[in-house]
């Protein structure tokens, strides 16, 4: 297809404004960037955070949206390895250097360089998009669905730690406690299952205990009642915290058995407080998981198209994206919003 | 020879009591234990805090001691492995139950029936010990000599994460950061040269700067300049904390580069305070290290004698005990006192 001069995108025009639609011109694409037309694309809280500039980096206007669908439409000059009409997934990152230290050891993911899909980028909540090719993923067959869209941020940032040897090397008999069951818990629930981990989910809300049950939890945890985190022992390998709260840290330590690790994709808002006492006896380690790295995203996508994984997803026409923020604000999605064109 | 009825051994009476010579029974050696007629034992700062009951659980009469040199002088009747004569070092665990989970995986330092040797059992102040033979490391050739008898607590306690996926995973090109240089740190120095890593050693005293300079250290930094810690970026794979002092854990994390580690053998006696967003972006993750276990200690002796490694020591006899100890809570030994008979 030609490309087109303009794209239309939902833009905040301000922060914490309305999104409203705009047109803008189409981004230039470079010779290893290519366009694609925006089949779907997932809405994950740091949307919310990016159009309130929480961060103090938003600039306006800023169209949203950082789990991309789409296909591609157009190439430019250096882009061999996709095809035209591929299907591909877009995440957080548009980019890095790739040829950085941390590139060039498979941790793309922390490049010093690298940029945010939706950051001074027009991103996902638009009828196109323009992204380097690098960091398109195709779909793997019968995977390419609105469902999928969420994978590209919520799904890798838990599939990463739970692969990872850093965070978490859990063995195949691992057993694994997932704190929070929404967008970020429901995907870890699901991997864990499908890896064979063992699968405890610690939720504040009784009444997601049928839910966790449903997508295989083996123990169910209601995280409020007094004395309930600590009462399975240390018999964890790994706590997983998806949640953005503070918690009681220090009971779930004591939940993790020798050789095992906190870690956290949720980022509470205050600083942990931990005793080395309380890591020093078990070896316990204190960890933290960014976004994926290309490889790792590789990796979940061909594990979920063998596993048959997608997101629990509410899709709603992009044309409702104002009602749908309010939702995913509100957590009444479950478990994650996808927006389709 | 035959059993000795009677063992000597210094003893505090009380807490914070001066050692003082007294006799008590031989214990009883059981099947698998061994009779070590002691050579040299090793100060280490816990000694102090358990002859002053710092931690809560001293019982007096105390015999400290838990750096231990010994030979076999008679062996319970399931002792096989040990010959008489044999030198053996014994060092903070004297036992564990060997068939728990634990156990079995190489984790026997975590089992939750492990026994201290100085702890409700005389140490090795004094003439003879009696320990677990399956706890007793015999001293590979060229290594009896007292000088050796603190690798057994204080060496192997940085040996074990130096060389452990789970704290370090230190690469061949490894670069690694020592913050301070005490008995623990001087090890640590030694070993990470040893093993070929890039060493930088952080110390609050700036006229150490030569002596980790004589020890190999590539590089020092005078840790209480201001902006000193942090001013070589992110360049380290690991952090090893030795020191018992509460320091600028945020300056450290800033020295840590992709993946890294900042670990603990030593116990501040404050919280550490971290923000997960100062472990997320670069995985970096907060750790601490145990006590070793067996097959790390024997690993450690194989080390030290290809590698020509053992304490800087300055050696007393056993009857300057109090004085000694004196030195060592004042820390005026260079690196690590090691008492002898």
């Amino acid at each position: 297809m030609s490309v087109p001069e303009k794209i239309q995108g939902w833009a905040a025009i301000e922060a914490k404004g309305q999104l409203r639609q705009i047109e803008m011109p189409t981004p230039k694409i470079g010779p290893n960037d290519v366009l694609l037309k925006v089949l779907a694309c997932g809405v994950c809280h740091s949307d919310l955070h990016l159009i309130n500039n929480d961060w103090g980096y938003s600039t306006y206007p800023l169209v949203p949206g950082h789990e991309i669908l789409g296909k591609v439409v157009a190439r430019g000059e250096g882009v061999h390895h996709l095809a035209l009409d591929t299907v591909v997934g877009v995440g957080w990152q548009r980019s890095a250097c790739l040829h950085c230290e941390d590139c060039l050891n498979a941790r793309d993911n922390m490049c010093a360089e690298s940029q945010a899909t939706c950051v001074g980028h027009p991103g996902g909540y638009a009828d196109f998009h323009v992204s380097d090719s690098r960091y398109c993923f195709p779909l793997p067959k019968g995977m390419e669905k609105p469902e999928s869209a969420p994978l590209l941020c919520g799904g890798a940032t838990v599939f990463n730690p739970l692969t990872s040897l850093l965070e978490g090397n859990l063995a195949r008999t691992g057993r694994v406690g997932i704190v929070g069951l929404g967008g970020l818990g429901h995907f870890a629930a699901k991997f864990a299952r499908a890896m064979g981990l063992e699968l405890t989910v610690f939720s504040s809300s009784p009444r997601k205990k049928q839910e966790a049950e449903a997508m295989g939890a083996h123990h169910f945890i209601a995280s409020t009642q007094p004395g309930a985190i600590a009462s399975q022992g240390r018999t964890l390998d790994m706590v997983l915290v998806t949640a953005n709260v503070d918690l009681p840290w220090s009971e779930y330590l004591k939940t993790i058995r020798s050789e095992g690790s906190l870690c956290f994709v949720g980022i509470p808002p205050s600083a942990i407080q931990v005793r080395v006492g309380e890591l020093m006896g078990h070896r316990v380690r204190l960890t933290a998981s960014p976004i994926a790295s290309r490889a790792q995203i590789h990796q979940m996508l061909d594990f979920c198209a063998v596993h048959d994984i997608t997101a629990d997803a509410e899709v709603f026409p992009m044309t409702q994206v104002n009602d749908v923020l309010q939702k995913v604000k509100a957590n009444q999605v479950h478990y994650r919003a996808v927006l389709t064109r």
